[in-house]
């Protein structure tokens, strides 16, 4: 694999600080100022409208799609990249339901981060006919499998504890039942090895702005396994995943493959800004990403549980049971955050009690993770938090 | 109003070129660069995740759409900025059907752009139940308006022709009907004056990267009406929509207001460089850009109608009957439009035979529209496209 010291050299982070915050906004690569500049002068200011031809401009959803399918071990031509993730949610959702129409239960689970639950929620206020959103907790997933599934639809590593579903068993299981799975890998693409075409999985959908560094709002990606892609139905029926959107045709005909995933005109500039970002994947196995991303993950939970007492491990214990992240609880998780950041280390908080800390193996060492558990127990232990425990809390946690 | 020169001096515009073709892609205003490198280094690269909170990312989608809404006449927090037009007329066309569930009609024209009319049949797909669209032609509409119309979902202007529709006078002959109206304003904002309040329209969407100059895939907004804003039932029932998005609970409760308008996680780039391309509207009165409209398109058919006998107006020769474009006809129109092109006559062609030309009073002056005119002359009468029409045809035209 590169050197560490390359991959670090592919990001701008400031001076002073420690940032484990990747799993929620991934730092801003070296090589995206420039990205945004030339598509910007050079390619929108220069060539305007031609530049649809001339850059390639509507090319980039597939393009990128190759780039990051490389990550997450899908086959060429099987991910295409635009929208939100909580959009590409809702089209996988209902192209994976229409593959199995009579069946009415969608199987999630309480991990599941809410706005997939949401848009679940919404589809089935759409579709009616008693379809039933079901939500166990993320252990008894196993086992709520059953015929009456239509869909199984999880996000593969727990965005409050880093608890990793086991994808490759729970889409071999749910496929004998006859269960179409939809796979949310936010928090999956860029840190850890994802096998897309081995564990056979339906469809996946992902966002692009936080292990895959895109920038605030970049856009998400949506695979759909190659024989199943002319099978499934495009709910939302944009132009430009017609077959031939510049005939104008006024009635709908999807394109063939992943191209119908596509909805409306692609966000060129943040695509641009994301095609820089993926350089920083370069060379890089994830393979090794993995590797380096358990080391560090275990120094921190060694260090903070020696260091910190009050603290209890939230995320799973066995690192083959997390993903790249590590959260501890405590009551007054909140304030100590706050406490921590404006000492120099970035992670963030989910509520209740949660302090969450991601690990990117391109960016973060293992001094960082010393420096974060040496601050974090400073904060413990000198009640720095309190401060920070009387102020008001931020809009964004 | 504030000078012409002074709202040219606004954009760069490429030496050489007559551009005419805004309706399509504005070009790129003067701040853009300096907003997106000042996005990317000092909010994104300094600040990281803390940006979301240090430098009001996340009220970026309402402060937008707050800009937005003074150009359209929407009341103050009535529209809010995210997503692609097309996800945003199928918000807006679910919500609207939801609100008059016993009827079965969703009527349009065939003049509505393709994505549009796309978008309603793969909600119909979704919503079966005996949902029709139906598409009579735009002069036809009128006489087709009934009691058995639940959603009555018009572009304004037409991308083809530049026809304009009533709206007002549309919007409330079906209201006297009991018919709920979705207005398209892509052609129409930054365009000429819209008046949402005053015509009590229910719902409208545009996109902001035709005469709002936001950038190649800029993001889309919609409108709901303030009285009916909290009882429109989100169907794209995303987490920033949500009441509380950061309480993560499981199950979906919508915002108050046009925020459950929102979906996922805002573009922050895109909407930064949106930002700084309004910021071309200042000191401007939607009156003046269509007084001066008129007068460059008026004057641009006046002159290629003495110059080119050839060509056909496909255009509504009223001018009070279009938005703010022209279009001709001819058999080579493609071609033709083509050596306009390589001429520095910058519009674009719409099959079968339409060459459309936008003005855009912030940059388009008279002279543009006689230096247009005087090309097409020379591509006509020495026969200037038959060596175009012997090329393939470019992927995006």
């Amino acid at each position: 694999m590169t050197e560490f010291e390359t991959t670090r050299a592919r990001f701008h982070l400031p001076e002073g600080v420690v940032y484990l915050d990747g799993n929620s906004l991934g730092p801003l690569p070296r090589g995206a100022e420039a990205a945004a500049a030339r598509v910007l002068r050079e390619e929108w200011g220069q060539d305007l409208i031609r530049a649809w031809n001339t850059r390639g401009w509507m090319n980039l959803p597939a393009r990128l799609g190759e780039r990051i399918g490389r990550l997450i071990g899908a086959a060429p031509g099987s991910v295409t990249v635009g929208d939100t993730l909580s959009i590409k949610v809702f089209q996988a959702l209902a192209a994976a339901l229409a593959l199995n129409p009579d069946r009415r239960v969608i199987l999630s689970d309480t991990g599941n981060f809410p706005s997939d639950l949401y848009m679940a929620e919404g589809l089935i206020g759409l579709k009616g006919g008693g379809l039933e959103l079901r939500t166990p907790a993320p252990e008894a997933v196993k086992d709520a499998l059953s015929d009456e599934v239509a869909v199984l639809m999880l996000t593969e590593v727990d965005y409050r504890t880093g608890r990793l579903h086991d994808m490759a068993r729970l889409t071999r299981r749910a496929h004998a039942l006859g269960i179409v799975t939809v796979w949310d890998l936010a928090h999956s693409a860029g840190a850890l090895p994802v096998d897309l075409e081995g564990t056979r999985a339906d469809f996946a959908v992902g966002c692009t702005y936080k292990y895959l560094n895109g920038g605030p709002g970049a856009p998400a990606f949506i695979y759909v396994r190659p024989d199943l892609a002319d099978r499934a139905r495009p709910a939302l029926a944009g132009w430009l995943g017609h077959r031939a959107p510049f005939a104008f045709e006024t009635a709908y005909a999807p394109a063939e493959g992943i191209a119908r995933m596509r909805v409306g005109t692609p966000a060129v500039i943040a695509m641009a800004v994301l095609d820089a970002a993926l350089d920083a994947f370069e060379g890089v196995s994830m393979a090794e990403v993995r590797t380096r991303s358990v080391a560090l993950s275990e120094r921190f939970i060694a260090e903070v549980e020696a260091r910190c007492p009050d603290l209890a491990l939230a995320s799973p214990r066995e690192p083959s049971g997390r993903g790249s992240q590590v959260s501890f609880r405590h009551a007054q998780g909140y304030a100590v955050m706050q406490a921590l950041i404006e000492r120099g280390v970035i992670g963030d908080f989910r509520a209740p009690d949660l302090m969450r800390f991601g690990f990117a193996p391109l960016y973060n060492s293992e001094a960082d993770v010393v420096e974060a558990a040496r601050v974090l127990e400073r904060v413990m232990r000198e009640g720095l938090w309190r401060e920070a425990a009387a102020r008001p809390q931020a809009a964004v946690t």
